[in-house]
């Protein structure tokens, strides 16, 4: 809320001193008389001045509210980490209140912003896939704002940060078709410059070499989305009698693909072992069930805000800044054998 | 915010007049001569003195944020409304900050208050199922905080309100299934004391009454949630051979009752074709993909925000309410006969 801010030069002019004694003053300067300080301390006081320092402490009274940034509400992951935050921010008796950045740069910007100026007590944020630069960020820090990021972090900022174990994840998923009786199975990838893409391969491609199964590249696909699959429907389907298992980056993607096969009479799992990543709503809902690795959203959440409240009640102490790897679990339904 | 606001009477004594003088100098008073009106005046303006009125108009000054208050987050309608929201709030200049109810009464109250507090320029919201007292709603009017409701409103409270039209929209899907040879349709069915449930299967019993179809109370299961379908199993499963449709009162009972039916190898749509209501993701998701009813949340929220603004671009008109209700449409897909 833009309001006239009353300054040094202003009670000056009001007391009809120089700007310096009301500066040295308010600064307890030995140069300045008791006299003229006690007036000067106790109009400025009145007149709500503030000086940084003051600024600073306001900044620290608390308005009880967190704030939330996440690119995109409509994702059950980011549903269940902000159930996460809630659970743990209500018990505590704090507010939340979300913006959403629809992974966009400039909207995240403007989503910081606001929440600083709502004076937020700290905020909790995932980044946009479009944000490479991070001044709006620093500005948050600069302001004494606690700032907590979960899943998707900026290397560049020291902040606390919580995420899940993608390289574990798809370990864990590529054993179990294994252990099922798998050898030849597909990889339906997220592009490699992502951070998630990569790190779910390399777990894909760990677990095939701790069970003595070489690696051959023809097996992974860059394919991750429900369109994607129908794009590379030919594609899949040319390759479904070389292989006996499926583990796609994510569940749509898996599910696309059991649809895919389906249509053209492979069964699932007897033909082919389907498993996906991230357990929402649809893995349940998918015919048949799907398995696939639980990314624990509500878990990162609850992590990510006791993490922001630890720095909020002990804002004056030195901190150092930590991050926690959340372990996947594996969720084993129909789609694989069992 | 808590912060020292100044007084009449902090301005008197640093004035070293008395309180009325001050009252009458700032109400413009004739009592008061010119001279000391225009001191106090100016001292007032530069302390940052807020009588009433002036408060007021601080509550009109735009923050450019509308509050967003919701049940779930997790519900694809409602992050479609929001979709919408934001389009059109961000065209206009204006940023999205949203709460979650958690349908919870109490949570809702809080809410407001935080939205309230926060100074923001107008509210959309959609009650809780908890929400049967509306002091906050009030509240928040009587404060001037344009409020405009979607989908879930209160019959008490005079303010615009968006909603879908669920009888009509029970009305279509059922025509479907009959235009597509059913006859014995089986309703899975929300309960009558919540509107949505009531709306639609009145607009399901209306489809077959305009085809000459007599009505049978048998074929009307309470049946709206997943977990109700698998505790309904072996009913819905006797009913099999009886029935040739169903309509569920929304997408994942749907998907629910078609997984049931082809556990026991009756094929969708071939003996029973099956439509629901919504069309979230999980309905192009579902084996087969789900004929359903698009509820439409984007332009419920576009519609929705499109009254807020006028609401707060006109706020010192006056004002009739407006209520709006979108038509929902069909969307066929494979779980009904072409």
């Amino acid at each position: 809320m833009a309001q006239h801010q009353i300054t040094i030069k202003d009670i000056a002019k009001m007391l009809g001193i120089s700007a310096s004694t009301v500066s040295r003053a308010l600064k307890d300067h030995p140069d300045i008389s008791p006299k003229t300080k006690r007036m000067v301390q106790a109009f400025a006081s009145k007149v709500n001045y503030r000086p940084n320092a003051l600024a600073l402490n306001l900044r620290r009274s608390k308005t009880n509210t967190i704030g939330v940034i996440i690119p995109e509400l409509v994702h059950h992951f980011f549903s269940s980490v902000i159930s996460g935050i809630e659970k743990v921010a209500y018990a505590a008796g704090y507010n939340v209140m979300i913006c959403q950045s629809n992974e966009d740069y400039n909207r995240e910007v403007i989503d910081a912003q606001a929440l600083l100026d709502n004076r937020v007590d700290g905020i909790l944020m995932s980044l946009s896939k479009t944000t490479l630069q991070f001044d709006h960020i620093q500005n948050l820090i600069d302001h004494g704002v606690p700032v907590v990021f979960f899943d998707r972090a900026p290397e560049e900022i020291d902040a606390d940060k919580v995420f899940i174990d993608d390289f574990m994840g798809a370990k864990i998923a590529t054993h179990h078709l294994i252990a099922t009786g798998c050898r030849n199975i597909l990889h339906l990838s997220a592009p490699t410059h992502l951070l998630i893409g990569q790190r779910r391969r390399d777990g894909y491609i760990k677990a095939l070499e701790e069970n003595g199964i070489p690696y051959n590249p023809d097996f992974v696909i860059k394919c991750d989305t429900r369109d994607d699959v129908f794009a590379n429907a030919g594609k899949i389907l040319q390759m479904a009698n070389q292989i006996d298992g499926i583990f796609a980056v994510n569940d749509s993607t898996a599910i696309a693909a059991m649809q895919v096969l389906m249509k053209n009479d492979i069964r699932i799992p007897e033909h082919i072992s389907v498993i996906g990543f991230g357990d929402g709503p649809n893995a349940t809902i998918a015919y048949p069930p799907l398995s696939t690795v639980e990314q624990k959203g509500t878990e990162i959440g609850k992590e990510a805000i006791q993490l922001l409240l630890n720095q909020i009640e002990n804002k004056d102490e030195s901190y150092n800044t930590t991050t926690k790897i959340i372990t996947p679990v594996l969720r084993i339904r129909e789609s694989t054998m069992m």
